[in-house]
């Protein structure tokens, strides 16, 4: 069995339920592989664990060795009761985000006193904020494919590109370095474009007098990645460039904080203080960073009202930024890796600050 | 006050309900043309409707005519009930689809007995599923996006081209022509691969021999397309291009059977009944189609479960398949709109087959 089910296992058994439905894609990805489509999974500690899907994913579900498949066409609600009842389970666990409240209704009616729904939080979410060799392996491609990517775009970057023209050939030399896709919608914002945090790309065309602001990140395998970097020509004024180097100088503040045991909250509210003290903190409108893995944005968050305390093996963007109303944005974006006694930038590789001369 | 939400003031006034609570961003968008993000709406007819977002969203949610927007960075289970109570809001609905089980449950505790949560189902999703004429040109428009960027694709295809690199250059031909991006992960499966309905594309080279099947579409503005062909080139056996020719008929079935009043279920069995007489059906591993809009999939769905009406101007795929257990498969779809007394393929430009020589 492999160590991700035996560690649910033990903790299904402490919390005296019987099984645990498993519906979030990412979270059945993480678990048995299966990455073809719809498909949940059932797991039965003890007895055995279920790959429950309709047959259009019959092949895929039947090659996984850890699971029986179990192809079906029948409603969920009427199916999964029966099979709980087969299986003499009383209590089981769902993931409460993973579920939407008709799912839940629907599932609830069906199962009547039979079988109890027990609510859990993030149990597998949680489990995944932590990474393995082979998830790190997997999200250091993604940024090494994503930097090379980038660069190759600043090759070709001239005035009177569009947003979207720069966006769309980035996108293609991700895919062309090895990237399935890019992980996101790729946000190219230029000039006051860039005072919205998640602008869409635009037919603005580039001029060096505009700032230049790129969100980007390939996804490789399962795993993604997710940087931005402003890019600064000798026409930006000093008082913006100012800002940047200000950020960098936020970033580094909280990278030096970063180690297990650290609570999220507190390394948001270190950035946050430093920006204040440069009257910058107003214009800070989002929240330090978010864990990155098979999801692009996944636990643990970096935010004033995250709970989550820094572990080792964490993955996480970084990513301090002002904007200024209707006039600029910046942002500075890096991904890290907590370590036994600190952490890792895994998008060292990538220059803090690009320019266009 | 647009339409829309006219609409839907109505319905809520015969329910009962003081307000209807949107959350998913598909509807959201289609109420209020935000589409920068994370929002949700509040409909209080009579009084006022507000968008409810953070401040990253501050310039888009401000720059709406129609909404008050209430920018906060609390918690939604902690503001919204306020916000319910301070407009005296006794029964507010929300779509019981569009929030998880977790969101529900903490809103239910913050809302105590002061405010009633009624689920409703599908009641925005079931106007979406009728478009109205802007909808229908922007659909059209992502078809002919769709269309011209495979013809200019096949004009490139060659024998040792691999699936990976046929979907990297069809979503940059679809981005050149003026879509968006694709609106979903394109499929292109060679030979057996295609035996899974939603195989990945992957490194297989392309050799006349194999079947080659293409799944794809274009999303323009928040419009989306999905269209599927397979490739048989004078190399593939005349069985295999007889089920393609079986298909065909077994979609001109369904075209000529469509119509304002029909049951979405009986042009399914048609189509299945059709296959079963050429013992094709066991097979037809899908449903027969499904609607098409904000969504790549939304109602109405065609299938045997299906409890959809078919009304003029909805639009949906039709998409007769066989899949030959780790051999081949084949998939005809294309798009149709439902007409006064009978129905339009959209994607008409497509021909039906293609051959490679």
């Amino acid at each position: 069995m492999n160590h991700r089910i035996k560690k649910i296992s033990s903790i299904l058994s402490a919390r005296g339920l019987d099984a645990l439905l498993v519906t979030s894609e990412y979270s059945v990805g993480y678990l048995s592989d299966f990455a073809a489509g719809e498909a949940l999974l059932l797991l039965v500690p003890g007895k055995e664990n279920l790959i429950i899907t309709d047959h259009r994913f019959i092949q895929e579900a039947s090659s996984l060795k850890e699971f029986k498949a179990e192809i079906t066409s029948e409603n969920l609600p009427l199916f999964l009761p029966r099979k709980f009842k087969e299986l003499n389970l009383r209590r089981v666990g769902f993931e409460a985000k993973d579920l939407t409240y008709r799912q839940y209704s629907s599932l609830k009616e069906g199962c009547g006193n039979d079988t109890e729904l027990v609510p859990t939080d993030e149990l597998i979410e949680g489990m995944r904020a932590i990474k393995d060799e082979t998830e790190i392996k997997s999200i250091k491609k993604a940024i090494a494919i994503s930097i090379c990517a980038f660069e190759s775009l600043l090759k070709e970057l001239k005035p009177g590109l569009t947003e979207k023209m720069l966006a769309d050939r980035l996108e293609s030399l991700i895919r062309n370095r090895g990237g399935r896709h890019s992980a996101f919608d790729i946000i190219v914002a230029m000039g006051r474009n860039s005072s919205r945090p998640h602008a869409r790309a635009g037919q603005k065309r580039w001029k060096p007098q505009d700032l230049l602001l790129i969100d980007w990140g390939a996804s490789f395998q399962e795993y993604n990645c997710d940087l931005t970097r402003v890019i600064l020509s000798d026409k930006i004024s000093p008082a913006k460039k100012k800002i940047y180097k200000i950020l960098s100088e936020a970033q580094e503040k909280a990278l030096s904080a970063i180690r297990p045991g650290e609570k999220a909250k507190d390394i948001d509210a270190l950035v946050r203080n430093f920006l204040k003290k440069q009257r910058l903190d107003k214009f800070f409108l989002h929240s330090l960073g978010h864990g990155v893995g098979r999801q692009v944005h996944e636990s643990p968050w970096l935010s004033a009202k995250s709970e989550a305390v820094l572990r080792e093996n964490m993955v996480f963007t970084l990513e301090p930024a002002v904007y200024l109303p209707e006039n600029a944005g910046m942002r500075l974006e890096d991904m890290v890796l907590v370590t036994k006694n600190g952490c890792e930038i895994l998008s060292r590789r990538l220059k803090r600050e690009y320019s266009y001369d």
